[in-house]
């Protein structure tokens, strides 16, 4: 299967991921390993916060975020990692089953100034939950080896 | 234990946390849970890339990071969560057996327009090696509730 290149992130192409479920006993693995805070904890510590209820980290989301976007096409990819994350806006609360889904924009694609292997490809990340709610929108550039580069390719 | 409110966190004030050790195993783990991309599962694979060796997911970071800081204060903080992360920079591979540590520091607090029991307080987070090199920085915002503010106190 021939991996997808910078060439291939044209602005405007979209890619499609999910549905994903998300458990109550994960959002809660994850909260005692990394966020233990009380609304990520436990559903009558989190009934009087603003949450209103249990709710996943937003890192978990994060993290979920970004198995669902290898699934969808990191993993088919040239992908050489990212620098940073330029924004993460937690929107709604992710509750115990919802069913996630991922859409991914390309926003722009620039070659590397210092790498001709190299490009750089800025992604806008929205996630959904059933009822098409954006629980989480996320803006980041990934580093893709450019076509016919040798060891990148 | 009196918590931190939005009235304690001043401009300039540093929580220092740590050293907090990552092993192999945790890398490996988290990986394969969430970011399985070769460089961040596999040792062999990893050698050939820009990580040049098995180094940590950015998110396995940034997940380590908010562990670190719900036990240097958010835990001890009248902390409401967050509404997103401004800017993530992922500077230097974190290694097996790394010695992490987090500093935080307070840039900004303003209170919320539109809830007086609530205060915004800006964070900057600089995570460092063993030989305080920075792997990682990160700017986000945490809703804090301000003192003498009844349900929030």
């Amino acid at each position: 299967m021939s991996k997808l290149h910078w060439e291939d992130f044209e602005p405007g192409r979209v890619f499609e991921y999910g549905p994903r479920r998300i458990t109550r006993d994960e959002i809660v693995a994850y909260a005692a390993e990394f966020d233990p805070q009380p609304f990520h904890l436990d559903a009558d510590a989190a009934r009087t916060t603003m949450l209103g209820g249990l709710a996943a980290s937003g890192w978990h989301a994060c993290c979920l975020l970004m198995r669902m976007s290898a699934d969808s096409f990191v993993l088919n990819a040239s992908s050489m990692g990212a620098p940073g994350v330029d924004e993460v806006r937690w929107l709604a609360p992710i509750r115990p089953d919802d069913e996630l889904t991922l859409r991914t924009t390309v926003v722009e694609a620039r070659p590397s100034r210092s790498r001709p292997d190299v490009g750089f490809v800025k992604f806008r990340f929205e996630m959904f939950n059933a009822a098409h709610v954006p629980v989480m929108t996320l803006t980041a550039s990934l580093m893709m080896g450019r076509r016919g580069a040798g060891a990148a390719a």
